[in-house]
């Protein structure tokens, strides 16, 4: 029976995760198989607990985990704490334990919600994209870096196992999806976006049903805002995905609805991409949207069963046409728009 | 007698250059200064005329100038020339000799035009934001750079001069317009935005007139799509200002309406971001706007009349709001839009 460990968090955490763990059980009673579900101590929750954001308890259940569905960490309560045990440290902690080098984030445009997209609604029709970037490796962590009084430097650096096993999580996931792959550098002015897309096209040999194409960085920000829908999945590098995803992720309006994945060697992570909001917690008005899509892609991505993402994504997509929490201009509260998904979520 | 260098090129570059002189010439008739223009043979025209795309004779008349004055350059016609000799590599050289370090772009939607943004109406209302983009240093210049079988690297490297005088250039455009500047880099991951900041931070104390504030690029690529209406100009490094500024350059919807300058050590040089064109090429119906905008900027920036650029600009906005060229679904062919913005140019 495969493991869920949920950890709650902070702030709305436990509310929108108890929506999301609701929205798995019900789709295992519709398509199987069972989960078995354990709750876990973390960020926040865990310092007040246990003095710590990730504590050994946790660590274990995570280790023991398919899968890990995380609802959100922090707040203004632990922003004085000292940096090594803040709720942010643990997240780093998680990822970096599970060698989670492949973060997931899409960007969906749902039918019905156009009017919530800054661009034109014709234009925000039918965008799909899912933006795969590597979180390990890049400007971001390349060494030699540092800084004097007169100059300062960071390094652009990828080797060819970082590029094939995130390049092999596109491919995987453009599979599952419409089969369309865009890698994106910058090969015409470095040598690092060279190497990139060469080990790229190896790649693509072990997935002659992907198109892939490349796409410098520098336009692919622009066709993201110009013709966003012709895009399935993008595959970046670590500062690259950063803008991208960021970028991405304004188009379906809403930081509300977007949930993400982070997959890698070990036990693969869910949560939704806004914070805790401290400010609405425990008032029952969170919009679990991010969360229970977040459980969407774990079906997906944990356990195999892009059926379930499928039909959690169809489910939250028919509700939001009619019911909608404060946050989306609606009135409905966590609980009321949690069980319209249930009651849509079938096969 | 401010001397201006005019560099036609090829394919509609000799059109849309004579337009902006055109342009140019009655400005001097308006608001003074005389002016001295002289043609000279520069990219695949000079190539063809002199076998080389920078022929020592344009060196010389750009060394001598107060201004460059570029149409377009390249075409099909050369695409089999030797890299050393291709017109791409001529306006390299020029930007090198000249030491022309600071790319400035404008990304404005005018009043009336807000249709053809990709945004929506009310999103793109108000949009007129400078990017600074640094031109010869960061990642695109920095060593070591290379690649071997196993990996390869990159180095995102500024000196503190570099800092310094690309931000001079920023304030000082900032303190020309609406006296608000946003520095962008990634001090929160990277050392070479954290030194980037405290430069800039350095210079601002030149400029207690104009307002600086700080963004993460990712956040900044975010904000020029749900509230670019909020900025005025930005400087940035060079990846990072390739990025914003062509993701800027989308909100206007049409390429044919951008101008840029490049600034720097030596003669400044002003010319529109659209391409050469070559299958509208010697037709009469290319857009001239780009190229009139970009002598408005010269008056701007090389003669230190922003009284004309603005002048320039309104009568372009007028000429806009009824009269435009096919590439715009208008009928007005090159010369009778440059005909009815001459006649709206008044001081
Ligand atoms: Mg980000
Ligand atoms: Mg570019």
């Amino acid at each position: 029976m495969p493991k869920i460990a949920v950890l709650p968090g902070d702030g709305i955490g436990p509310e929108v995760t108890e929506a999301a763990v609701r929205v798995l059980r019900r789709a295992a009673e519709v398509f199987g198989p069972e989960l078995d579900f354990e709750t876990f101590d973390f960020g926040g929750a865990a310092i007040d607990a246990a003095g710590e954001p990730y504590p050994e308890a946790t660590r274990r259940g995570v280790a023991a985990a398919d899968a890990v569905l995380l609802g959100a960490i922090g707040g203004p309560r632990w922003d004085g704490v000292p940096r090594e045990i803040r709720p942010e440290t643990g997240l780093l902690a998680l990822r970096k334990d599970q060698g989670l080098f492949a973060n997931l984030r899409p960007a969906r445009v749902l039918e019905g919600l156009e009017g919530l997209s800054p661009l034109k609604p014709e234009l925000a029709r039918g965008v799909d994209v899912l933006i795969v970037r590597e979180l390990t490796g890049g400007l971001y962590f390349g060494e030699p870096r540092g800084m004097s009084e007169a100059e300062a430097w960071n390094t652009m650096r990828y080797s060819k196992p970082e590029v094939e096993r995130v390049a092999r999580v596109a491919f995987d996931a453009a599979a599952k999806r419409r089969k369309k792959l865009t890698s994106v550098e910058k090969a015409n002015v470095l040598e690092v976006g060279e190497f990139w897309r060469r080990t790229v096209e190896e790649v693509a040999a072990d997935w002659p049903q992907v198109v892939l194409e490349h796409q410098y960085v520098d336009a692919m920000a622009m066709h993201l805002i110009t013709h966003p829908a012709d895009y399935d999945v993008i595959v970046t590098g670590n500062i690259f995905g950063d803008i991208l995803s960021d970028l991405a992720s304004v188009l379906p309006g809403s930081l509300g609805l977007l949930p993400s994945a982070s997959l890698g060697e070990g036990t693969p992570l869910f949560e939704p991409v806004h914070g805790s909001a401290p400010d609405i917690a425990g008032r029952g008005v969170a919009n679990p949207t991010a969360a229970i899509l977040s459980a969407g892609m774990l079906a997906t991505y944990a356990l195999g069963r892009p059926e379930i993402g499928e039909a959690v994504e169809r489910a939250v997509a028919a509700v939001l046409g009619r019911t909608r929490t404060p946050d989306l201009g609606g009135n409905a509260s966590t609980t009321s728009f949690t069980e319209a998904v249930l009651a849509n979520l079938n096969g």
